[in-house]
C-alpha cells in the first residue's frame, strides 16, 4: 500500500499502445500520449493567459497528465468504431470506473485516496481547464492521424479521426486558444513541404545539369 | 458484404497482441495463438481417436480456428486481473457478444449468416470437441507463460497462469488426451536442458584444459 | 518423443517471417500466415457448398492449417526470384521433404507418423480441397501485397506478386469460390476508401469554411 | 514560429530512447519517461504536503513534465561513462544549452520566449519543488535500472545506475518524501515475489500429485 | 587490456541507430552503415583501378570500415540541424575525439595504440582513398535517403539530405568513380520501377478483362 | 549492369537476421555481423604481425567483408541443424552456389566479373588470410550465443554453438592469434561482473544502513 503499485503501472502504461494494429507507422503508448496531452494543454494554457483568463495550472496540468492512467485496466480498447452502440460504450467506461475503484480501495493509502479519486476521474468538466484537457487531447489525436495519412496510411478511419477531431476543436469558439490553433498552428501543420519522389529526380537533374 | 471485411479483420488479428505489456520476449499475436491451438487441437484429437473416440474433426477445427476472432472487436483486454470483478467480466463478454452481433449482421451475406454465429459464438461447450478446445487453448497458455518464465521474466503473474493452466488442465481426468499431456508431453517441456552462464564457464574450461 | 517438439515448433513458426526483408508495413510470420489461410480456405469451402459441391472438411482444414509447418526447416528462402532456376527451386524441395521425412522419425511416435507424413506432405494436390488450398494461400498472398503497395512500398515485387497471384487465381474456371472471389470481394478491396493527404486538406479547408 | 515546431518536437521525443543500446528487456523513449517522472514528483509532492510543507504546483508539474525536451537536440548521448571527463560533460550541456536558446529564438513566439527560456532551462534548482524533481528523476531512473536487472540484463552498468540513484535518494534527509521512498516504496519494490523456472517445476510436482 | 572492449564495442554498434527518430521505414545501424560504405568504397576502388589509379587497398578498407567506430561514444547526435551552429558543431567533435584518446588509454594495448589512433581518427583526408571513404559516405546516406522518400516518408529534412550529398559526389570532378556513379548508377536508382495503387487497379482490370 | 542491384542488395543484408527466431535478446543482421567479422579480423591480423607474420591486408579485408554476401540469396537457413544431413546441407551450398553465378552474370560489369567471382566465392581457404577469416567468423559466432546465454536465454543450441566455436578456435594451434584470444580475451569476456537481482538487494541494505 506504499503507492508501488501505483508507479509500477506507470511502466505499463508505456507498453500500452493506442490503438494497437491500426498505426502502422509510428505507435504511440499511452504513456507517450499522456505527455504530450500535458505539453499541449501548457501551451494552450499560455495562449488563454496571453487573452486574459486565469488558469488554475495545478488543476490544468493534474488533469492532462492523469487523464488516460486508468487505460493500464481495460488497455486502449480495439474498435472498429461501427461495431460498438452508444450503449456498449457506457457499459465498458462503466466496467472501467469500477476497476479504477478498485484499485483505489486496495493500492492507494488511505489518506491519499480523494486525491486519486479526483484525479483518476474524468477531468474533461465545464471548467476553463477541463476544456482545455479536451481540446489538448484532440489536438494530439489530429497531430497522431495527420502523421499516419502524410505518410501513406490508406486507412481511412484516420481522416475520419483528423475530421472529428478538428470538428471539436471548433466547437469551443469562445476558447481563444481553440482559435489560436486553428489560425496559428494548424496550417503551418497542413502547408509543410512534402517529400516526393518527383521532387528527388527533378531536384537530381538540376544538380547534374549544374556540373 | 462480400467478406471482405471478414477477410481484413484476420489481418487486424495479426497486429493485436495477446496480454500486452506482459509478454516481455516474445509476444503473441492473436493470429499465431488461433493457429497453435488448431494445431494443438489436432494432436489432441490424434490422441483421442488412438484411444478409441469419435472426433468431429470439421467441428473440432472449426472451434479452435475462430475461437478468438471476437478479440478483434475489443481486443486482449489488459488485466491486472485482481482488480476485474465477475460482474466486470460478465458485463465484457457481453459487450464483446453484442458487437459481434452487429458485425455479422452488418458484413456476413445472409445465407451464411448461421455458419458464423456458430463460429464467432461460444466453442468451449460440453461436446467432445468443445472440451479438447478448452484443452487446447490452456496448454497453448501454459507454453506461453513457460517461455516467460524460462527466459527470465519475473512477473509472478505467470507463475500464476502456468499454475492455473495447469489446474485446468487437470481437471479433465476422462479425457485420454489431457493424460497424454500431462504424462507425456509436460515432462519433455519441464526436463529440456537449460543453458546457463555458469555451464559456459565450466566448458570453456573443459575445451581450454584438453589443448 | 511426446510430441513436445513438435509443439515447440510451433512458437519458431511465430518468429519466422515471410519473406524476411521485403515487406516493410507490416510483417507476417507462418503462424499468422497459416492462420490467415485456414479462415479463408473455410469461407471458399462454404461458397463452394452453397454451389452444390460437398466439402470433405477435415481434410480442408487440415491442408491449410499445416501446408507450411515445414518452413521451420529452411525458413522462407530469401529469393530475389529472378537469381534462382527451376532446378535450383526443385534442389530446394528436396532439401526441405528430405529435412521433414528426418523429423517425423526422430520426433513423431510411430502410430502417428502416418497421418503426420500426410499432413506436412504437399497438400496443393487435385482434390477440391487441395484445389481450395490453393487458392486461399494465394488470396492471402494477394493481399500480403496489397497491404504493402497500397502503403507506397515501392518495391516492384509486389506488383509481380499481386499479378500473378490474381492470375493463378482466374485459373480455375471451374470453381465457384474463384469466381466469387473475384467478383464479390477483390472489387470491395480495390474501391475501399483511400485516405490521403490532398483529401485531408481539403476536409480542413471545409470544416473551417463552415465556423 | 506559431509553436508547431514545438508540438512536432514532442513526437521527436516519442522516438528518442533513453541510453540506446543499452536497455535489453524494455526501452523507454524521452516522452515517456517524462510522464513518469511527472507522475512521480506528484506523488512526492502529495507526501510533502500531508508532512506540512507548501508545494508550488504550477512549479512542480512545470519542472517536471519539461525537464528532458531538449533532449530532442542533442538525444541521449552514449556514454560508457568511464570515457567522458568532467569537462567533456560540461562542454555537452554547453552545446545543449546553445541549441535550445537558438531554437527558442527561431521558433516560440516573442511574448512566450520568457516561459520558454524558464521551461527549458535548468529545472533541477535548490528550491523544494527542484528538489522533488530530481528526486524524481532518479527514482525513475531507479525503476528503469531494477526492471533492466531482475529480468536478467547482466550489464553491470545498471549495478552502477541503481546504486548511485539511491544514494542520491538518501542524500535529502531533510526531505519528507525521500524518506518515504525509502521506508515504505523501496521494500515493496524488492520484495515483490519473483518468478523462476524452479518454482514451476515445483508448482507442476504438487499440482500432478494432487490428482 | 586485452581488447576484449573493443569487440564488446562492436555490439553497441549494432544498437545505435543513425538519425534516430527520423527514419520511419528502414532503421539504420551504424554498424549496418559501416558495412556498407565499406562495401561501396570497395566499388569506387575497383573503378579508380580500371581507369588506372593505383589504390592502396589496405588504406582503403581501414579508413571506411572504422570511420563511425566513435560514435559508439556519443552516438548519431539528433540533429533538427538548423538548431546546432558550426561552432557547436566543432565543440561535438572536440568532445568524441577528447572520449576517443581516453578510450584508447584505457582499453588498447599499448603496441596496438598507434594502429587505433589512425583508424579511429578523421579518415576523409586528401588521399584518394579518403577522398573515396567521403564519396562512399555520401552515396550510402544518399541510398537511405532514397529509400525513405521513395516509400512516402514526408520528412523534408531527407530531401536536404539526398540533395547535399549528390552535391557533394558531384565536387569531385576529378574522380573517376564519382562520375561514373552519376552517369552509370544513379540514373538506374531513379529509373527503377514504382508500384503504386493505381497500377494495381490497372492491372487488376486487364487480367479480369482477359479471362 | 551499373552496380546498381550489388549496392541494393546491401541494404536487403541490413534486414536478412541471422538464425531467425532463436536470438530473443539481440538479433543480428547479416550486414552488422559483416561488419564486425572484418573488425575482429583487423585484431587478428595486427596480433599475427606482432608476432612476425605478414599479411596481406587487401585480402583480409576483402575476404571478410564479403565472406556473408550471398546470403541474400536464401537468407540464413532455418536449421534444427540435427534435421539437415551433411548431403543435403552440400545440395544447399549449391544452390547458392548457383545463385550466385546467375548474379554475377546479370548485374555485374563484364571487366569486374572475374573479382565479384573471387570475393562472392569461399574466402576461407587455407591461406593466412582464409584462416584469419575462419577464426574471425567464430570468434563473432561465439560472442553472439554468449551475449544470449549470459541474458538468460535457456535455448540449449546457444551451448553448443558456443563450445563449438570455441573448439574450432582452439584447432589452429599455429596462429599466434588464435592464442591470444583464448589466453587474453576470452578470460575478460568470461570474468565481467555480472549483475543480478540478489545483488541489488545487498546493495540497497548497505547503503540503506550507512545513512
Amino acid at each position: 500500500m506504499g503507492l508501488h503499485q501505483f508507479i509500477q503501472g506507470l511502466t505499463d502504461l508505456e507498453t500500452i499502445d493506442r490503438a494497437p494494429g491500426h498505426f502502422k507507422y509510428q505507435t504511440h503508448s499511452v504513456a507517450a500520449h499522456s505527455f504530450k496531452v500535458a505539453e499541449i494543454a501548457q501551451i494552450l494554457g499560455d495562449v488563454e493567459e496571453l487573452h486574459g483568463q486565469t488558469i488554475n495550472w495545478q488543476s490544468l496540468y493534474e488533469k492532462a497528465l492523469n487523464h488516460d492512467y486508468t487505460e493500464r485496466f481495460i488497455g486502449d480498447i480495439q474498435t472498429p468504431v461501427k461495431y460498438a452502440t452508444k450503449q456498449l460504450r457506457a457499459m465498458l467506461a462503466q466496467v472501467e470506473d469500477d476497476m479504477t475503484d478498485n484499485f483505489i480501495q486496495k493500492e492507494i493509502p488511505q489518506n491519499l485516496q480523494e486525491r486519486f479519486q479526483r484525479r483518476l476521474g474524468e477531468g474533461k468538466d465545464e471548467t476553463l481547464e477541463g476544456q482545455i484537457l479536451a481540446l489538448a487531447d484532440k489536438i494530439d489525436l489530429l497531430y497522431e492521424s495527420f502523421g499516419e495519412i502524410e505518410k501513406g496510411n490508406p486507412d481511412n478511419v484516420f481522416i475520419e479521426i483528423f475530421s472529428e477531431s478538428l470538428k471539436t476543436i471548433t466547437q469551443y469558439p469562445d476558447l481563444a486558444c481553440g482559435q489560436y490553433f486553428v489560425h496559428d498552428i494548424l496550417p503551418e501543420l497542413l502547408n509543410e513541404d512534402f517529400a516526393s519522389r518527383e521532387q528527388l529526380i527533378q531536384i537530381s537533374r538540376e544538380i547534374l545539369q549544374s556540373i
